[in-house]
Order: structure tokens, then C-alpha cells, then sequence
């Protein structure tokens, strides 16, 4: 599919309302991890979105079309949410995972970006030479991937309740 | 997690508005699968969904709770959505399957589960025994993973687009 930023947006604002559809309000049973598991938590994975908009996608982004000597972005924290979520409720996170997208997709729109932008390029630190249009790109995927660790992680809570139907449920294997 | 019914109609009754979340008037570009794709597309799973409203999940209880002689449930049709979902759209199926989920749920309260009941079983025609606790499980788990499967459709939209990332996005392996 050809990338149109619009369409990126389009997927991008939905994220928040997903999110909340599938954990707002939702019961302790149901959000809690077991100790010993090795999964992120629903608690987790929003944590982890919201440190995507606090430091990743809009500042990589304007380091790529400040085009500054250096292009290099800094190095993403995977695990800073343990610190960061630490005395919030699960919807506190959610809530303000919306209010952040909310406000970085005003920050895409003014920066009106055109072809030629989406062409400019930044150094992944790990990676290399990547394209604003791929850091775009990849934002979207990358709710998406969560969405699936989500339901993944809810799905798991019936694994055993399911019985024999185990072995027709992929999400379960 | 033990099985609470509560719990269990607790997600059942999130589904709808996550699919909304995610497809409702999206744009055709998102939504369209490559002709040679042998994935289902977003069209189909939401057909999948609304198939098993119809003939699966409550259908199946009421032989479990109704102990008549043939316990043995019908075979799922695994496929029936491609004839039945034609000339639909997939707003219109995003919306049927709400209101069959609705009804379900409905459904669901009045037969008035008890831990007794919930033990009682039926035939699966290629599982066996199976008891009805089981197959609310299932219920659930079906769900989620038809929503994961969703997420992972879209996501290949931008497989190619997310370029050297798409080594770190598990949902594109």
C-alpha cells in the first residue's frame, strides 16, 4: 500500500479508543499478570505507548526535518514504562496515552508534510538510515503490534479454561 | 483465572465496539486485501464474527443445557461468511454483529448460570466431551483471537512501508 499520511492518521487516532474499548474499567482479574510471568502487563503495554509519544516518534520526526548535523536519534527505553507507570491506575495511563496522541497528531499536521519531506532521512542508532515516511509507517505497525500483545496477554488468562479447544485457538499457541 | 461468568460477559460484551474502533469507515485502501491474498480480510472475520452469533456460541449452550438425547453440536462452517456477507459492507456487518452480540449477551443472563450448570457437557463433533464452562471460555478467546487477527491484516498493509523496522515488529514475522 502506498503511504499517504492521511491514512496513517487515519489508524493513528484510532489507537487511543481501541485501547480503551479493549481495557477501560475492565476488572483486576482480568488486568492482572501473573508474578511469575514473563509477558508485559495491559499495565505495561500502555506504558510503553505512552513513552512512544512522550519521547520517539514526534521528536525522531523532528529530528529528521530539523536536518541538523547530527541525525542520530537517541535510543528508545523499552523499559522505562517500569519506572514511569509506577503509582498510576491502568486508566490514568489510558487516559493519558489519548491525550498525548491527541496532541502529536496536531504536531504531524503543522509540520504539512509533503513527499519531498517523507524522503528526508535520520540514523537509527541500531539500524541506520531510515525515512521520515518509514518512522511514520512504523509508529502505525507498532500500535498495531501492541494491540496483538493486548489481546494476547487477555487471551492467556483462559488458556486453561478453554479445554480441548486449545488446539484451535492460534492466539494460544 | 477461574471462570466467572461475570467476567467472561465482562469481554464478550467489548468486542463490538473494539472492531468498530478499529475498521468503522475506515478507508477502502486499509480495508481492501490484495486480490491474491490468502489471508481473510477485515470483511471476512467481522462475517466469521456475526456466523458464529448466529449458530455457534448460544445455539451451543442451549443443546448443553437442554441435556436432550443428542448432545452433539453442528459443525461449525468455518466459511459460511463469503456467501453470506455478499453485497454487504462492512459498516453494515460491523453493526449486525453489534446488535447480535447484544442480544446474545441477553440471552446469555436469562439462562441464569450457576457452577452447576456450567459444568454440564455436550459433543463437539471433532472434540469430543466438552463442558459448557469450556465453550463460554472459548467464546472469549475467539474474540480476541479474531481481533489479533484484525490488527495483524492491517498491519501488513505497511509491511514493506516500515522498512529496515520491520526486523523488531513481531507482527509482521
Amino acid at each position: 500500500m502506498k503511504f499517504q499520511i492521511e491514512q496513517a492518521v487515519e489508524m493513528l487516532s484510532r489507537t487511543p479508543a481501541t485501547v480503551k474499548s479493549l481495557l477501560g474499567n475492565l476488572s483486576d482479574d482480568w488486568i492482572e499478570n501473573a508474578p511469575d510471568s514473563k509477558n508485559w502487563s495491559p499495565f505495561d503495554i500502555v506504558g510503553h505507548l505512552i513513552h512512544g509519544e512522550e519521547t520517539d516518534w514526534i521528536t525522531r520526526a523532528e529530528i529528521i526535518l530539523g536536518q541538523a548535523e547530527n541525525l542520530t536519534f537517541e535510543s528508545f527505553d523499552r523499559f522505562a514504562q517500569f519506572e514511569e507507570s509506577k503509582g498510576k491506575t491502568l486508566n490514568e495511563l489510558i487516559e493519558t496515552f489519548a491525550e498525548l496522541r491527541t496532541k502529536n497528531l496536531v504536531n504531524l499536521r503543522e509540520m504539512n508534510l509533503t513527499e519531498e519531506k517523507l524522503k528526508l532521512k535520520g540514523i537509527h542508532p541500531e539500524l541506520g538510515e531510515v525515512t521520515l515516511e518509514q518512522l511514520l509507517a512504523t509508529w502505525v505497525v507498532h500500535d498495531l503490534n501492541h494491540i496483538k500483545q493486548l489481546v494476547t496477554v487477555l487471551a492467556y488468562k483462559y488458556a486453561e479454561n478453554v479445554g480441548v479447544w486449545k488446539q484451535y485457538l492460534s492466539i494460544l499457541q
